[in-house]
């Protein structure tokens, strides 16, 4: 089976002058994640947000910003427009748009390129890639509009690959009992304080949504053997730097390879993009300022493997 | 503009029953090469090989065994499907399908796993991943045959990307005069004593086939912006090792990454896979032997950058 784990993720903010997005009730964003050809699983609340499981990731909303992130063959860029058009854009005061490149492309009905021409119709703005085209790399768009993120408006990214170990075994396929990945992965307890909404799909597979206040974290796990994924993300505790989220997730998936990505609100002093982690090498180290207001690092890193590799033999393709 | 420089290759030797493959004429290879949606440019011959210059890069055809290499959009599975129906499938002694992880890959008629099913039908095999699934990677597909190749029967294909330097500029899109590239870039001199036909391609793209008796080598050069990618393949002076040919075609192109695969017919006492070249690390060391006879070693390597990079700004998306 092919199941594309890499996903796309939109960040969204409108303007204060708007009712509070999180008003605009489940019926509503029940249709922008239709769009997406996603559909709405389950939900919790805390204070300041509505944390959506998607058939495919997750959606979470604040009064005035939300973040969608979607993996699988759905068209993010779809939802993006239902929205838009819903508020109007001149109400849109930042839009962050990303993609990695993915394990089966062809299987994707757009990709970032063309993502991004639809997207510069309605919202002219820039794109980047970080990293080598031939190697692990993100793209980026953002609207062309200056904006000031609040300073404690920081996300770090986690992406992992091919997972070794126990990360391997309780994410396998044959092991998809929600309760014993709860108690094995320890996935629940990364951060304390949080109220959890999790799912386990069939045949594989694994989301997670957590929120404490207006702190989130959440992961997606593509178990497949041909190309097994896990996402992590947060806005949580990122003051005190990244390194020991950064550890604790790698702990607990025990990637092969895995890319971390950190925005922070620009003109800060954080190296970010100078982590490293014992046991792996860092092959590639981007950072970059964007005029949407925030600096963004983008780190790859892989375990040196001295073995010498048999290939994969591919049984069911 | 967006080009697709990975190639799709296919090596396929036919029983000696049948009449010489070279004798079956322009005409038919022809029709061969149009199956593939590719055209035949030009062509020269040895006294063992006939060499085809396609749109989308080469034919080699012997009077037992043939090569095709294919880049762009092109449909080799097509093309193997044809030829296979004419000479009748129980003629055909080894069919080795290779299929490079692709820079655009949306943009493909077909990915291997569909290749593979449709080769399956006709052909049952096997099929590998020689490399992680989330990184360079080659796809190699076989015809599930006992195959015996000859003591001498070696290849050598060196995948070149990012190039830099000297080599970024030869090729640039801005110099594509055939006779600027030959002088500059010397890939005329790779081998002494070889015919060699050449084409360059508007607005960009370089293409060159060359023989010497039953010895060739063949290369193709993407140098889009993109994603600069560069093909080098021979069969010749491989028993005294890799390592002279391959600093020399490295020096030429002077890519950021490169990979090296190496054919040997099975149980001969090469390291090909331990080859290590200086100022690149090696990130992926795969041997495997393959039921069709051959020990194949696919090795991965990459300049270390030590600097921070900026994102790469997309300007024509």
């Amino acid at each position: 089976m092919i199941f594309e784990g890499s996903e796309k993720k939109v960040e969204l903010v409108v303007s204060d002058h708007l009712p509070p997005l999180r008003s605009f009730g489940k019926n509503f964003w029940e249709e922008v994640v239709e769009k997406a050809e996603a559909k709405i699983l389950s939900s919790i609340s805390s204070e300041a947000c509505d944390a959506y499981l998607l058939s495919e990731s997750s959606l979470f909303v604040w009064d005035t910003y939300f973040t969608m992130i979607t993996c699988g063959r759905t068209t993010l860029i779809n939802a993006v427009g239902a929205f838009s058009e819903h508020v109007g854009r001149d109400n849109i005061q930042s839009l962050i748009f990303e993609r990695k490149n993915e394990y089966f492309p062809r299987h994707q009905k757009t990709d970032f390129y063309e993502d991004a021409r639809q997207l510069n119709k309605i919202f002219p703005g820039k794109a980047f890639r970080f990293g080598q085209a031939d190697d692990h790399h993100l793209f980026i768009y953002h609207l062309g509009k200056d904006y000031a993120p609040s300073a404690d408006d920081c996300t770090l990214e986690i992406l992992m690959y091919d997972l070794q170990g126990g990360g391997k075994e309780v994410f396998a396929c044959e092991n998809q009992a929600v309760d014993s990945i709860r108690e094995k992965a320890g996935v629940h307890a990364i951060f304390e304080g949080f109220k959890v909404d999790d799912f386990a799909f069939d045949p594989c597979g694994y989301s997670l949504n957590a929120l404490n206040g207006k702190d989130y974290y959440t992961i997606h796990v593509t178990p497949e053997e041909q190309g097994s994924y896990v996402s992590f993300e947060t806005n949580y505790n990122l003051a005190g730097g990244i390194e020991n989220t950064l550890n604790r997730v790698l702990e607990v998936f025990q990637p092969n390879a895995f890319d971390v990505i950190v925005f922070r609100p620009k003109n800060q002093t954080w190296q970010d993009h100078a982590v490293t982690v014992a046991g792996y090498n860092k092959k590639t180290t981007v950072k970059q300022a964007l005029q949407c207001g925030y600096d963004v690092s983008y780190t790859y890193h892989y375990k040196k493997v001295e073995d010498i590799q048999g290939a994969v033999p591919l049984e069911d393709f």
